[in-house]
């Protein structure tokens, strides 16, 4: 326990893993050792292994029903860092009295075009779902519908909410505050902002789906674990030290948790992805009307989220938009690669290249969500199902 | 006329400036040899130039109001890039017959919370004025308004579509799409998409208006021309040469015009940058149904437009909305900057510097573009008038 102590001392909604895989899988080569290696288990295995958690948590049947399915569409589509890794941090919420499982959605005000829900103090993937369901109701009747979510909880990938829209045949957008200081300010030399990130989906007919899911940083911990994990050095232009300098040690940036905002730098455009990072707190923070303030060092208990759906129908021929938009991503991916190894790809392919590859072959468990989900599992009396049939690659 | 042709030739939206300038302002320090130093002119006589000029194209007396208002708005805040600087290549467009001056603003669509309206082949300037101000109207009665405009030309600033939703109380949101290829998609190594620009607005009490206004790549042209008139250098991660190599020699940047997206590369997030770019064409040129698609290093003729206006009453106390924003950018401001010399600034600030030393010492002007004024005025027969009471600096 003493090493999951450790790994939750950091914890935190975006970067938790990091601290964990630290301490755990960048010791020794495990798999090459012979005793770990990443097992990987099915879709179903892991919803129902999600799913036993959240009930033993207290949670209603139909809020773990649509939890689950939130949790697994991260985990399928590769976005590791929103999916059951975030398990063991809600499970922390949760001891501390930070995060009520069987929290009420209700609304707060409602007109034929907007609505204000409130998240009951909960997980934010069901009041969630809600509003982008009450959206998307809305823009059914006015071709516009706006809903705003308060005092919410962490609510998984922001673009699974964007492409319920899609699927509707509906533009979709949603932001979402998020708890932990991250992001540094251009010019600042401590962070303030959360990873603060947004997602915009569009509706085509004969390609994939426009899935842009991007946080306002310059890249994630999560990729920023991923790229250390691969080699001792991370790039510069993604994290500061403590005196403003730009780190290149994985370990320092997990440190000092200061990553810089989309664009790196003033010279290469920092202060846009800042300025995107703040626009996303007053669309799921000012607008909902959720502190934004929180103690140094500390997290905000509370987040909010902004959920906008748009019907392109209302404002042309509706095939004529699909058509128009599956041409423009034919032309994006027929512009010529630097790399001929690497084509040009548009938003949503990695996600959805990852959910045929996972959907066939299983969802790849590093050690420490594992053994983090193992963890929770006792702590709260639900079975560990994960070790069932498992594979290891 | 030798020098302006070379300038014209790669006249575009956004970069125009850039040949001319090399042309003009880089060959030797002109200042230095007293008989060239950037002329100052008072908003005032830049205003009525613009205007004499607008009216000797056959632009009607109310459109050329809102046209010189949306054009010295930009020359005041320090946009020089959007401002009267854009004249030649108006004037290069109407000659072409690509843009006519006396266009027509009509209503495509309407309803209660949404409108389209057609520019009627005109500058953007008057069709996108009206369509913000149509967003407001619909956002007093609803909440929500939301106007795309196609068959557009170029709106010059961004910010200041935004700007009006703002000075009404309300969260505004524009985004245009931009007529000549200038950003290339992560992974690829030809420019594709236009500089494609969003701006996004909300109202204070006590600090100014927060206001993002920015190109979706990592820096635009007359950034680039800046950092380069600075020194013969510019940082890498701007532009890319016909090989898909980062350059950093800033003529060479002007010849290949591949602009990199926000983020610079895959490792800084420049599939973020790219992504929004798309989205940005997504809501401001397929969403109206304004052609994507040009010829191989040609410019698309006409433009779209997106506006959104958002009432925060609807959604909360209206002044705990201001008062929080308010709050949130003192704390930004406070953020402990890397260098005592250079504070935390909030996005609106350095245009508000810029409108209080302009409005106060004048708008200045570089030789290219007094020059190019000249040009414009004298082929239309329209009086010069810059040159009276002028002062320089």
């Amino acid at each position: 326990m003493s090493v999951f102590a450790r790994f939750r001392r950091v914890a935190s909604d975006s970067g938790f893993l990091w601290a964990g895989t630290l301490a755990l899988d960048r010791v020794a080569p495990f798999g090459a050792l012979g005793w770990w290696r990443p097992c990987v288990v099915s879709p179903q295995r892991l919803g129902e292994q999600v799913a036993v958690v959240l009930k033993a948590w207290g949670m209603p049947p139909d809020h773990v029903a649509i939890t689950t399915e939130k949790i697994v569409y991260a985990d399928l589509r590769g976005i590791d860092a929103h999916g059951c890794a975030m398990l063991p941090f809600y499970d922390e919420l949760r001891s501390a009295g930070n995060l009520k499982p069987d929290a009420t959605v209700g609304t707060v005000n409602e007109s034929e075009v907007m609505a204000v829900l409130d998240g009951g103090g909960g997980l934010g993937h069901v009041p969630g779902t809600m509003a982008m369901e009450r959206a998307i109701e809305k823009c059914r009747s006015t071709g516009v519908g706006i809903v705003t979510v308060r005092n919410s909880g962490h609510y998984g990938a922001a673009g699974a909410y964007a492409a319920m829209a899609a699927q509707h045949g509906l533009i979709g957008l949603t932001t979402t505050s998020t708890q932990t200081r991250s992001i540094v300010p251009t010019f600042g030399k401590t962070s303030l902002l959360g990873t603060n990130p947004l997602a915009f989906a569009a509706p085509t007919r004969r390609n994939r789906t426009f899935l842009l899911d991007m946080t306002t940083a310059a890249e994630s911990f999560g990729t920023l674990l991923t790229l250390w994990r691969r080699g001792r050095r991370i790039p510069r232009g993604l994290a500061l030290d403590d005196r403003g300098r730009s780190v290149t040690n994985g370990r320092s940036a997990a440190r000092y948790r200061r990553l810089l905002p989309l664009g790196s730098d003033r010279d290469r455009g920092s202060h846009k992805g800042y300025g995107l990072a703040v626009a996303v707190d007053i669309l799921s923070a000012v607008l909902p009307g959720v502190a934004l303030a929180s103690p140094e060092g500390g997290r905000r208990v509370r987040v909010g989220h902004f959920f906008l759906a748009l019907d392109p129908a209302r404002f042309r021929d509706p095939s004529g938009f699909a058509d128009d938009l599956d041409e423009w991503i034919d032309t994006l991916h027929a512009v010529e690669p630097v790399d001929p190894e690497q084509p040009v790809l548009v938003a949503g392919d990695p996600e959805e290249d990852a959910l045929a590859e996972r959907s066939a072959h299983g969802i790849p468990l590093s050690r420490s969500v594992f053994e983090g989900i193992r963890a929770v599992a006792r702590a709260c009396g639900a079975p560990f199902v994960l070790d069932r049939n498992l594979t290891s690659r």
